[in-house]
């Protein structure tokens, strides 16, 4: 399904949009970092000469950020205030920050415990980085850091990848909208909300479709197909009379990759590629294995196809032993304690979604034979 | 500053437009869970004590998700076809999988190794939750299942907390906007971008004022500050000649709960509360310090006022021993390890914000003599 998936097309952000984006070009440095000698203190910069001579010293002037470099006058005992941030000034070796000075009128006096240590407070052009150096490279996503080293940069438009159109589509003649009163033998929909709910919390926005009743057409299907990179289903997938969905992605031309995994829940699970490369997921309709499948399976593809490298994640070791299946993966909802092992979470059967809000995520427990120490674990979004 | 940041106010959602927000409302289950006894697997629905006569059943109808509950009829060996999530016939006490029967026309045969295990594919009303009882707590984050117990409970609209309104303010003459080609010794603003984007990853949008020069005016921030509930400055806070913020913040009547912390990176923080109880967090200028500062007062502090509990960072083991300063708290920017341990990162000095990049977030170890074992850790957003 990795491989399968297609790569998003690039597209162009302003870098104050481009926040959670995947990075689609490197980024050099246009300069040296920092591109000046840099004043690291406030307080009076000064020759360490001088200090041996006298701890008097007189404010030739002041040297702020934002101006061009100053100059130190060549007479002896001679300083310039100077700010955090401002390039360093001609002529001085030594910066006193303004806690070791006392300063009476246009004159500064430098404590005697003052000693100066060369380079100290100094921040020096090109310390950090060179001209033309790889700052960022293609295939990260943007944070903080590098949305603040892309701007330092002048990277002010960014190429990035392009945010899949996503649609998520349940199924179910048993499905009734939130705002509705269920029969007795109703339910409300619920699973397209919480799906939309994990794409939104990991950066991606999806449309929710009308429920497909159990005798959906192919035309509700084909304009759905045509106008979206990822589809994604729940319901309608399994051995049933009315599982409809493979043989209507069938009929659309779809190519099946799998269908049926061997895990626990979730086995139905199937995965289609579109005439045109979409994305095809089907989940089951059951809201444990819905959510499960979304974290196993769509998520990492999503982050694949945005550009990233496969995501590994984080590895847990269990508090007590799990029991694993004999012939299948198990995606066990598990909680984290204070030391970031995990027990298996107090769930009910397969099919309590609610119970799910008493864990924190899964681990995925290989069958039986093949255990490990520690486990792969997927947070719930 | 915890205790003193105000409460965002209450506003309604949507329960599609509300993941991530903070819930302040609680959402009580408002029938059974699940509301009938539901089959688990697509199959057939028959009484045990037949099996004790016969392999071969009628099918005497079927029992599809989203109809009323079906009844199946008195005579023996009689079936029904039963679908997932289907409510469970009435004079039914088994459900055999369709992988362990075969169909021939209107009739179907249980295979032989087939056990009929009471309950056992059935998820008896109620089990989950009964009418009535707390599902979601006011003051959590709402993800991806909470959204999905919410709408399956028919909870449409929640009350939120309405997301607080921020403005970045960067400050200093020596800042040039992004797409300027700065002078040598002029920068381009970055703090601002960084902090929107760590903002942005955390669910907060946040404005970009127009950097404050050295000759700021109280006229231009008393606006600012009218219209927003969290103000957060870069620069201008120390004890240069230009630190204009603390006297022009004094001057509008802002009342200062501290400025000045025993920490490096940030040492010259400080925060204020605005006359209509604005929060004013001011950051030194340094952007290491800034997006330090950011994530150590910031963003915990912005969780409580959406309505969450204090955040507990996670806490973190060191590889190797870490140095911590004899006065002062560190915050210091680590590597995570596979194993979930962490080392210093490969920095430079604290102003190298490039260095960040090499970094997975920070630890925080408090002044030598009160070393723990592990440390808070902090992941830059």
């Amino acid at each position: 399904m990795l491989a399968a998936v297609q790569a998003q097309p690039v597209e162009m952000a302003r870098v104050e949009a481009a926040h959670g984006r995947v990075l689609r070009q490197p980024v050099h440095a246009d300069r040296d970092f920092p591109p000046f000698a840099r004043v690291m203190m406030d307080g009076y910069a000064l020759r360490a000469a001088d200090l041996h001579l006298s701890r008097r010293f007189h404010i030739a002037g002041s040297a702020p950020a934002g101006k061009p470099r100053a100059v130190l006058p060549q007479e002896v005992a001679a300083c310039l205030e100077v700010m955090t941030g401002a390039p360093l000034p001609i002529g001085v070796d030594v910066i006193v920050p303004v806690e070791e000075t006392t300063r009476v009128g246009g004159m500064v006096r430098v404590s005697d415990e003052f000693e100066a240590v060369p380079d100290r407070f100094i921040h020096h052009a090109g310390r950090d980085a060179k001209d033309g150096d790889l700052l960022l490279k293609a295939g990260i996503r943007l944070g903080s850091r590098e949305i603040g080293v892309a701007a330092s940069c002048g990277a002010a438009v960014l190429e990035v990848s392009r945010l899949p159109r996503i649609v998520v589509i349940p199924t179910g003649d048993e499905l009734v909208a939130v705002d509705a009163v269920p029969e007795p033998h109703q339910i409300r929909q619920s699973n397209g909300h919480a799906i939309r709910a994990a794409l939104g919390r990991e950066g991606y926005s999806a449309e929710l479709a009308v429920p497909l009743g159990d005798d959906a057409r192919i035309d509700e299907l084909r304009d759905i197909l045509e106008t979206n990179d990822w589809l994604v289903f729940t319901g309608a997938i399994s051995k049933g009379a009315r599982d409809f969905l493979p043989g209507l992605l069938a009929q659309l031309g779809c190519a099946c990759l799998f269908h049926g995994v061997a895990q626990r829940p979730g086995k139905p699970a199937g995965f289609w590629l579109g005439p045109q490369g979409q994305a095809i997921m089907a989940l089951p309709g059951n809201p444990v294995s819905a959510l499960t499948g979304l974290h196993a399976f769509v998520l990492p593809a999503l982050a694949v196809a945005s550009g990233l490298p496969q995501p590994t994640p984080r590895r847990v070791i269990p508090a007590s032993p799990l029991n694993a299946l004999p012939d299948m993966t198990l995606h066990l909802p598990v909680c984290l304690d204070e030391t970031g092992r995990v027990h298996a979470a107090p769930t009910g059967n397969s099919g309590d979604f609610i119970g799910l809000l008493r864990s924190d995520g899964f681990a995925t427990l290989p069958p039986r034979g093949a255990i490990q120490a520690a486990f792969p674990f997927t947070p719930w979004r």
